[in-house]
């Protein structure tokens, strides 16, 4: 029996469409044959059914205790889903694409076994992302927090007004700005909206966050790139109709004078790629950049 | 007595502050000496007094079928919503700006008697700006319409994902788009939110619209102004927490597959300026371009 | 014989490669069967050969004059050569590319006979183009001028330092600004480098001028359009190094205090396209912008 | 007499206007006075006078291997022109400005005695700088090489066609780009130049570099920051007269093939600023940015 980095290894899809539990299940057998213990998501569990071996179901939390590695069939959104539930417990992740190319989730679907096979072995490139930790604080105390891979992103809601705002970063005051909102995104979340607010992109590498106001009423407030040291804090001063989102993924009601903390999160996340993984393969891909010349 | 180029003004105030009062009816009493009569907007009117002589009362839709001049003490906002009920009436306006200068709003209430003065006696700049008015269909009915001097705003609410939507010029296929949204400008709003959301600066007098969109995840998704003549249809494909904005001060909520119908409506908006009045002028100060240098 | 709408026509071709060549002489053949006069632009002339039937060989001033339609073989660089020269002559122009799909040259050379002949019938779609007309002025005296189809450009050298001037719109002062240059560009040229350069896409029958700064200092100096009846005036205060481009094919050296002057030129352009032309169609494949959804 | 921090100062000057050496006077005699070692930089030496006491005038480089402190009267442009001789040699600088404020000459002109006296006391908020070392490469050789403050940056000239270069970072390929050029930026040219073509502000604390393509025409070329542990490789692809900037201050042309190496200087360049002192401040005088509105 060939020998395993990973003896125990959580499984999660994106959604229980037969093409994807035929993926699980096909993977799964393929890791129990080669020894390795095989959890499933209780969320991603196919249904019941005579001709399929048992796994056991386990809770996300669960997966990260027990597993010593998580792959991910789904797109990006799955990943961060996971991400953010399993980021606490330091077990690093595989994506799985189901359809087009994702950032995180880089293998494609009809490469599965052998891009897992290598990894067992040790080959992969190992990739660690920051992730921000935000707290929501109302009258000197805190109402909510959460964890964010992507960003976190305070936007005006449906009443059409801009909102204002003022920002610090390690207590020293930045700007006050009125605009339809401020997004505080890592170097995974800024290929995401931040890219589309006019944002940098910056490496993964890059321990980094940067503030990227929407829509800014003054033209001189651009980006900002700051440590991952920092802390950046939010102070809404007016927006009667105003949400921070979370990856937007969870989100929490703002009231005026509430301020939203954030740090970047003790964890990183550790993602595998398979052998010859290089970043800007993947932003050139994914934005249709220029291939060599010569 | 003086002549006069206008014989009935209607008058309008932003709020009753105590010091706008003060001036709505230093105004009135000097047209009335001129031999003006004097209409004052209900909504505006200051409360009775003994002290202060009485002028009609009137509802602003019948100050557009009796006036033949409105002069608005405010701001632009107050402008907005002023223009979009007399523009059917083809009444011109005059803008006295009570704080900041405004772009339409360009009196300064120290300057406000001599400025009018001159306007009386045909001493002005008439400036036309087109409106722009929007038909909302769902299944194949109207359910709103409205008028807008600035924009039409489509926008996605607090739920925090983009929407999804198709444009149309003359029923000829623009573009699908991801985004927060879409702006259709005038040259009037066009250095208002469109500018904050990367659109051009449109001359007044350039018979133009904008598309603008808002954080587009394609990032060639570039603002196009359109001619005037145009017809720009919208459609919702996608979005449940989508509303369109009329000027900020109106709006509806879209459903999936909500048409948004936008032309120039029939009439313009005819604004008086004192002499002297140039709309470069105004930008730079604005938008703190720089001066001559020699 | 068929009846031609156009009984004289002009051929241009991009250079002398031997696919184009024989391009040109297939086309040169078809329209003399058709009973078309054929003239040949003397520069696009293949060299004699026992084989070809003689074609007249016409400067391209006299194709303006003798030609009732000319049609250019060649990418988008080829047209903007051929319609500076022809705008004169109001002769209308056909493009057919002979590799990617271009702006203007929107045949593909594989269609090209039966779009031709379509053409000749009357069945296609006409566009009117605005040329611009530059002056340089130099204490008084006009040192040079030239049209532009895309742009006049004025922009810094090798220098490395930031030029300054100031911009006039009908005698209207607009600004100073310090920056690496200004574009003055045409809807036409509003998909080339003005887009590059952050500014709007203007639609053809936008009888508008777009004034783009090239990466300006402060960051309030954004693209504004005007419409085509202004005149433009820039004046160079600061710049040792500075030079006027015409489409980015002619230039012309530019010392501090001298002037371009950019007006529309008297002439449109008048482009002809197949039946089924969609200027957004265009656009959209050009630009990768969203096909539609539903 | 007073203890010092520094003990040999050297004072550097941007102009031998009349008013700075007057302050480079005064501030001679003050460091004398408090028995600090003065030494001036021989081309900031005032012309020789019997009423002025004598200081050793000290080329630049000496300046650097002899003085604990170098002081600079003058702007950010004379600031960048120092750093670059006086970064190989780690002595930290202090900054007057002579007129407007600068990002890096940080105390106004009639606060300097008092603000260098606290500097003297060890009252000072010390901050560390990233520099750019740059290699242009022709055929395997070294062509020449620089240091670099703000930015390494390649730029066409004045021919008015774009360039075609390809990028690399740490051997990995980026993309190929068509524009008018790239700009290779430290946090400290993050608001100069790099600003101006869309780039984004990186804090000075944040060791990255930021690659920002000036006006490219691919519209999803934008801006990356990353890590300055990397190493930037750029290749002239096409392009007959381009250049190869360094902060502003030295250039040198490139050849089609030429490669230009770009990596953090193994130096820092040390900035003494007053107590006080708040990077948020400055940024936000020199763009104004939104005050607290609280």
């Amino acid at each position: 029996m060939t020998k395993n980095l990973f003896s125990v290894i959580g499984l999660v899809a994106r959604h229980s469409k037969p093409h994807i539990i035929e993926s699980l299940l096909t993977l799964a057998a393929h890791l129990t044959q080669r020894g390795v213990r095989v959890l499933i998501d209780a969320e991603s569990m196919p249904p019941a059914d005579d001709n399929t071996p048992a796994y056991p179901a386990v809770e996300r939390d669960d997966l990260g205790k027990l597993a010593d590695l998580v792959i991910v069939l789904g797109g990006d959104g799955t990943m961060l889903s996971i991400a953010r539930v399993l980021a606490a417990y330091r077990v690093p992740l595989v994506g799985i694409n189901q359809g087009r190319l994702g950032f995180m989730t880089d293998i494609p679907l009809h490469e599965m076994l052998g891009a897992i096979d290598q990894i067992l072995e040790g080959q992969f490139v190992p990739e660690e992302r920051i992730l921000l930790q935000a707290s929501v604080i109302r009258e000197e105390a805190e109402i909510t927090s959460a964890l964010a891979l992507n960003d976190v992103v305070i936007s005006r809601g449906a009443l059409g007004s801009m909102i204002e705002f003022e920002v610090f970063v390690d207590n020293q005051f930045v700007y006050s700005q009125r605009s339809d909102g401020l997004i505080i995104s890592t170097p995974t979340g800024s290929t995401a909206y931040s890219l589309a607010s006019g944002g940098p992109i910056l490496h993964p590498t890059l321990r980094a966050m940067a503030l990227v106001p929407i829509c800014p009423q003054s033209l001189s407030n651009r980006p900002i790139a700051v440590s991952d040291n920092c802390e950046v804090a939010f102070m809404l001063t007016r927006g009667l109709d105003t949400h921070v989102h979370f990856d937007g993924q969870s989100h929490c009601d703002l009231m005026e004078m509430d301020r939203v903390i954030v740090r970047s999160y003790r964890n990183t996340l550790k993602i595998l790629h398979p052998i010859g993984y290089n970043y800007y393969d993947m932003l050139r891909h994914k934005l249709h950049w220029g291939e060599r010349l010569l």
